[in-house]
């Protein structure tokens, strides 16, 4: 048995960075070799992440792409889009596999700069990228050597409602409509006034309304076969996004026959779990964890299905979900490492 | 100029009557005279009610319906579904004016029952019932003696979809989609599993999918125009709905438009505020105010008109809108008490 | 009768400016005539101010000396220390009445160099400050012109230890050990990282630990009999400071002893409630009050009075106690505008 | 080497016996054989613990002690004080291992009854278990075959104050203040009035003042040498434990010699933490796992040492310390299943 893998992430001092360390020191075949981020000064790893203050940490450094290739098997890049495709396309340059956590990747260079407003990658580059919805698309992330990670709520979006493009009583030409809400950590770690305590604390309300750059992402998930209203929201809680996908009915199907599709979809997803109503998901159930819950509810009087999704945007709408990535590509369980469940209270 | 008119409050200690209490002893021109609620105990006023411990407050009682019609000149009823209504009937039989809070007045006894489960009050009782929504009813309400006060989901669901009625761009053929959120306060004060602290904090989820008893509520107020799917929701803050209310265009209007048809019809609604796009409401600008925030957003490429509304469900929602209804009823300015803004932070 | 006295606020768009416009905003007697704050780009009063959209305000001003003293009778000066006191200085120069929220006025120069680590300000105005403690100092707070607004801790504290230096019980050569809890709004708006919902969620911890500059203004305030150890700590709450005073006994007294030296002290103290054992203060009683709640307990085995002491750290702790001095100086109750209650949920 | 030992929880439905479940189910070496916990109706293992609904559960049943005896090598009591006890002695008697978490089985029956107001278990019983706080008792632990798990307030006290009763700077004839803070998952799961999130939420306020029956607890693992004065508060979170310990000195140490003790004394507790000042610790940075940050701050002008302890009050002040004794009695290494750290965010 060969040594475990070496991985790194660039962007470590972010939200998303920290949780990949969390996971990768708790990862039982991969090892923590880089770390690339943003400090104040010349803290070291306890200082930086106390709550890991018992673990052997690495230090982290200021990105040297020589250092990270020389260091690594596998970099996680987690930094601010417009910036972290091109660290990643560099790195991917030099043979260094890579997963992109930033929506730099995910999208053809004309659809990104319409909602991203920033100079896209190259177009091969991103030709490249392979989409990393394990659920979906397994297997060419198993041989990938570059990932797109998926959005927070397009990873939610999409496991709710891809579904409903082979469902026969869904009516595709109106559009779905998606409420979603997402906690503050979606919104990045940097210091803003609208994410002071005082400020969001009991707060909730609706930003980007109709122009949330997830919106293309779940439009191209769905093969383009339904137009898509996004709506996010910020929640008061620290993680989790809850989803709730509107869709109109052409034909009113019975509550069996949603279960058993949604079931027959993800038989093979193990993180995947399809509640049958009137049990819906919470995000308590799955903060902290990479599990998704699913649920739905047929409403016959007004012909509409909805179906309602919770993941956890730092694990599976971000670190978690990268993390699965990488178990593909390194031939590993689809789930180690991953297994720790909500701590619900 | 005579004496302030006297007021009581039936069920002072759950969280609508505590609120109408506080707003009561704040009110220029109402004297607090009467209060029966539910005790653990012989608990004093300040002992039940520690927030108001400088004010000389009244004893609360068992309700006895002589003692509260020698007591008051209106009695506002602030009971759980299924005897609100019938201790409203009570006392408007002694001819005592009343506004109940609950659901019991507000629809027919047929479509009570079937949303319900709850034995109606008398169908004459009922059909004498004013529904309080003074933004559109005001005038009826200023002579009733027996006024239906609006529920707290319906509140935010009417005000944000009520001048749809009237505008020829939206497609009445489809259903309004109202996806609504709400702090807890909204579920009563009574200790039960699923409002520990432990238990909602960080959490997010819908509950009643299907079922929320304001679904007809809300359509009837829409003159049966639409059908309404009504999704509920739990936020883990204490106050504040936010309805977000999605339809179906017809035709695409402009965003002037829009704003011009709710600039209109709120034209002399002293507690109503319509932003134009990109500003949204948030909860917080309203928790802890009788005040309303509307704003909306045209989706062109989906063809949907989205409209958001913020209210705080103790106030708006409940206790503030009785107190304006009083208002109304004795004759006041409509603002009269209830002019104290939310404190942000 | 005259018109009411016009008042202005400099650091409007900080937490305690923006609760000092909010106090006015509803006050019977004031009149909102200046305000100068720091604002991103060309906002408005209702876009600064969302939860006062229904007011007419004022615009917010770059400061400006003499459009503030040809606009007030009396100036609210609430910027960060080190330069409040200085534009306090500037204007009372200019026979404005001042009273400033900072705590550059409150202590003697070399004091509060060496507690403050700024420049004091000179010498002879802070000598010509008065502190304003109304409580204690109402008489003398009535005729000045320049008022030193009291420190938020350092209010708590002072209140529910002061009554101790003429407690012949007390052992007054051991230390008083002051265990307090602020929430997050009483560490300003400005945007850190350490204030973000998502760090301080869930989170509690102290700070500034043996170095807090409010421990100096709580001695001075007992008249140095009193060594005191402050420690200051986060709650993961908006509003409120929770002090627990610890005081070492020579003698042991009864409950009722300790109740009525409170009960006296505080006899015409509007704004201060003393409960008896075992009923204690909860920061929620008192949030978005000026109130005051004091409780205590005897320890007779560990020979220690504890005394307890809830207070909102932005209205008693800051704008409310500034408003309450306003109204002094001018001639008004002492609580005119500051009577709303707590809403508790 | 044989199959994983069987370990049952007798009170799973509550949050020390959820936590447990928890742990054991991601434990590498115990197998979850028995459940017992009261249920509203045929709940399964999925319905009553739907953040593990991926999980292989176990049926929860009505406790029965044949059935528990034949299931399990070792017990996890986590009932309430006066029931805990008496069912964990009956559980002994069978000869089943037993870690009981309640205070039952900690103090001698007169003390118990002192401070509990409840029956005592039978003498002989009490005096055969062992107190296990594993940093201070280990090896007796490893032995036993009862054990008394130690409370959540008193676990972080002692940790905290345990090293001082070796100290020869500290003043023994004063006594040890604790200001301690708790989440409120340290009240357990049941319904009450005062855990409804709108009560508890943004509050803060100390409880059975002078009279919580941690104190003799705290006072007997000190060997007596210190009258304790603890005062216990609620924190508005789920988890998290925070106590602040004041001792008076007789000389005044250095930092380092303080340092030194706390870092020798737990040299070789793999969960024990100590900062060096002027770090502190926070209780999110332990919050979910089963480490303990110890922080302090001698204060030379009070003569005054501090001591600051954050443990999470469901793991270590409860189910990871119960885990942690299993580990030793089961002859694992004692960080067994439960090196999860903290999430932080």
């Amino acid at each position: 048995m060969g040594r475990n893998p070496r991985v790194g992430v660039i962007g470590a001092t972010g939200y998303a960075g920290m949780e990949l360390v969390r996971l990768i020191l708790q990862h039982p075949s991969m090892e923590l070799s880089y770390l690339a981020g943003s400090r104040e000064r010349d803290e070291t790893f306890s200082e930086l992440f106390v709550h890991l203050v018992h673990e052997q940490g690495v230090p982290v450094e200021a990105f040297d792409p020589d250092a990270c290739t020389a260091a690594c098997d596998l970099a996680f890049v987690a930094l601010p889009s417009g910036e972290s495709g091109h660290v990643a396309a560099q790195l991917h340059a030099r043979d260094l596999r890579v997963i992109d956590l930033s929506g730099d990747l995910r999208l053809s260079p004309e659809v990104y700069q319409a909602w991203y407003h920033k100079k896209p990658v190259d177009a091969a580059v991103q030709a490249a990228a392979v989409y990393g919805l394990t659920e979906f698309n397994g297997e060419r992330v198993a041989t990938a050597d570059l990932v797109a990670n998926p959005g927070c709520y397009a990873t939610a979006a999409i496991l709710a409602a891809r579904p409903l493009c082979a469902a026969p009583f869904v009516n595709a030409s109106q559009p779905l409509i998606i409420d979603a809400k997402s906690g503050v950590t979606g919104a990045g770690r940097s210091a803003k006034p609208h994410l002071h305590f005082a400020e969001l604390s009991d707060d909730f309300y609706p930003y980007k309304v109709g122009q949330h750059q997830h919106t293309p992402e779940i439009e191209q998930a769905l093969d383009g076969r339904f137009s898509v209203l996004l709506t996010t929201q910020l929640l008061p809680v620290r993680r989790g996004i809850f989803a709730s996908v509107y869709a109109q009915l052409a034909d009113v199907p019975s509550t069996a026959e949603v279960y058993r599709l949604y079931q027959e979809i993800y038989a093979d997803a193990p993180f995947v779990h399809v509640f049958s109503p009137p049990q819906v998901p919470h995000i308590k159930a799955v903060a902290g964890s990479n599990y998704v819950h699913i649920g739905f509810s047929v409403n016959e009087s007004a012909r509409v299905l909805q179906v309602f999704c919770a993941i956890d945007n730092l694990q599976k709408g971000a670190a978690g979900q990268a993390v699965q990535n990488a178990n593909r590509m390194f031939g590993f369980h689809e789930t180690a490492g991953l297994t720790t469940p909500s701590m619900w209270m």
